[in-house]
């Protein structure tokens, strides 16, 4: 298939911000919903490591930059009106700032939401006092 | 845990709208991610039928109304910032309305986007002519 605009994705339909969508390449567990604007895309593509736009610092967010926690990024995918993309990662420790290995790990249920998931680290030893 | 705010999907922080990723209970394979307002969950939540709201006809858009490719809903999560919402779905037929079984049909390679999944059903066969 040629290279065409259908190649990219449409950040104009976004206001220049797309979701993205982190998926666990071995195991397809859901991990994490974060943003892309074109840098962060194209850096992603580039490095083969997940970059997102942080809306709160209003800057780009080399996932793990931080922590550690870095995604290597297996596989990209855009779907069919290419407003979201999607990433196979492997991912390193807990893709979520509060220590679980996905940020999905609260289920909503008739009595409230519970919490299902395992912490794996804690954030305090991640991110030191100020979390 | 007891009800509480945190309880809810934060739809102020999406000024009104949340991202709404739907992957498939048994496979775990990411099928599409739509939007959410209040009422598209609530009737969600109590129908058990994922309820979306399409921003383009800007209604609620009860997934599958028309093509008959609805979502049973086996669990639902939200994302550690509540900001974003993830179902867990039985789906009937395509979720794709381009035929495809999951919307990330298309994988970006350095050759440019291929297309890396066989369509389940026609489009034209599903929508009419129209489509």
């Amino acid at each position: 298939m040629s290279s065409s605009s259908n190649d990219r994705p449409n950040f104009a339909a976004g206001n220049g911000l797309l979701p993205a969508i982190a998926q666990d390449a071995t195991t397809g567990q859901v991990l994490m919903l974060a943003w892309m604007n074109a840098a962060a895309y194209d850096e992603t593509l580039r490095t083969g490591q997940a970059v997102y736009y942080s809306r709160s610092r209003q800057k780009l967010w080399r996932k793990g930059e931080e922590s550690g926690h870095v995604q290597r990024v297996e596989a990209v995918y855009l779907d069919c009106d290419s407003d979201t993309i999607l990433l196979r990662v492997h991912q390193t420790g807990p893709a979520c700032h509060e220590g679980y290995p996905s940020c999905f790990f609260r289920q909503v249920t008739p009595e409230g939401v519970k919490v299902v998931a395992t912490r794996q680290v804690d954030p305090r030893e991640v991110y030191g006092a100020k979390s």
